[in-house]
């Protein structure tokens, strides 16, 4: 009887999920409150895939079907179009549609004309983020395969840029070690970071001196993946100066990411706020829902 | 009757290999004229496997055991120590061991230490090159998935810079045309590299503008192919400018890259002798050959 007692009261009434980066995040909701949580890898790209691998990744869960589910992050289809910058942070409405028994609640990416820019996934984790900051102006860091730098002011994400920074040290590396966080060299870090930072146009003379030491047996692995690292975000810091000089930062991505790119800002005399990027993705889909009036 | 007196005439010495960014090439040569060619595309990267590569190669063209084999382009061993610039563009020695009953030559790579640099087949092209024009000084620039520029004066490599840009540009361009030659974008190419040479530091920035707009659709693969080499070579020029800026110049290497090359030097008003890279090598590896005392 106890046992029935508790299943009624915690009763999954929704699904919060985020697609990001080749990883499922699945929360399974009562309210505002993740009762279970689920993770896993996936390397597809289209929304079918996207509902097949929730399917499997939920079945231990044993759910009522029929669930609602609202998605951040899921590559873009031709009747989500995402919403042009600057707008609010938080969607103001989601494409609903049933796929495979769920009631799925699209959550739109952002874009920018100029540069051209697509966010999917990271525009919800600033909704998030400014969920629980109310009334937080500044620029927001999201560390990843592509990083992003978003100027947010007045509930408002009013510009960004992104840089395929992450993507470039998972391609270049492949000798070191797989995470950026493991053994990191932190003097050739920071010298590389600095070096980048000051002749970013260097860039791909230095990725080949890099290759040349390695090949001749010059540096231990950890050593030129944490060089490879420094050069790369160098370069993107001398790139996206206007978004973190003199600003109020924020910091949230993959932790091990999100700490050197805190250990660059803070070399330059940044000093940013580091958030946890899944609670902020969590705290992001739960805005967006009580938004869109589905809160129940 | 005939035929014995053909297969006397024509009769198989040695042979020239050169191992070059994953591609095989083999000349049966008779002095310094090649009765036959083959090429194989190979991912492997060691001495052994090169041999064993070799053997199958080779295997259609029933050759006398025992040739001795003259080799550009080896991925480095321990005994094989790279020349360090400057120095002649010529090797002066090989280092000769018996491999799979092969008599293996093999000419060593040049290195280069500040900035940290490392040439394997490069250097042979380059002494083809000095061999069939002597007392050519200027700049060679041999565009591949490593690009080298190398400054030659009076018969040496005075100094070199590479740059990873063709790698960059097939692992960034994997949704685009395989090879960069087909159904260029010309004006898509020359605006991103004019783009990427004025302002090389926003490079990571472009790349991740470049991928938005090929997801939002904006984008078709050949036009997007032509301006992420832009980009990519614009950078390089940039980076590489002591090095073709008011210098002669000449360009060897895979065709169609070899032809951008040529195009964004032409752009900017910098004059360049194209030369065949496979016929370099070949020039280069007989010259080897001959300054070694093997001639015969």
């Amino acid at each position: 009887m106890k046992g029935d007692r508790m299943a009624e009261v915690k009763q999954v009434e929704w699904l919060a999920v985020e697609w990001f980066e080749h990883r499922l995040s699945v929360w399974a909701m009562q309210g505002s409150t993740a009762l279970e949580a689920a993770v896993c890898a996936t390397s597809a790209a289209d929304e079918d895939t996207f509902v097949d691998t929730l399917t499997q990744l939920i079945a231990p869960l044993n759910l009522p079907a029929g669930l609602p589910v609202f998605a951040a992050g899921l590559p873009g289809r031709s009747d989500v179009s995402p919403r042009t910058v600057p707008c609010d942070a938080m969607a103001a409405e989601t494409v609903a549609r049933t796929s495979a028994g769920f009631e799925l609640h699209i959550i739109p990416g952002l874009r920018q004309h100029s540069p051209s820019g697509l966010m999917q996934g990271a525009e919800t984790r600033i909704a998030g983020f400014l969920s629980l900051n109310k009334d937080w102006d500044g620029v927001i860091c999201l560390p990843g395969a592509t990083s992003v730098w978003a100027q947010v002011s007045a509930g408002e994400v009013v510009s960004f840029q992104s840089f395929l920074t992450g993507e470039l040290i998972d391609m270049l590396g492949a000798d070191g070690p797989a995470e950026v966080d493991t053994a990191l060299d932190d003097t050739a870090f920071d010298e590389a970071l600095s070096d980048g930072l000051s002749r970013p146009e260097r860039l791909a003379g230095r990725l080949a001196s890099l290759r040349a030491d390695r090949a001749l047996g010059a540096l231990p692995a950890p050593t030129a993946h944490a060089r490879l690292a420094g050069i790369l975000i160098g370069a993107e810091l001398a790139a996206a100066r206007p978004y973190w000089l003199g600003q109020s930062l924020a910091v949230m991505g993959p932790e091990g990411q999100a700490s050197l790119y805190m250990r660059a800002l803070s070399q330059q005399g940044a000093m940013a706020t580091q958030a946890d990027a899944a609670r902020m993705a969590l705290a992001g889909i739960c805005a967006v829902r009580r938004a869109v009036g589905n809160a129940g």
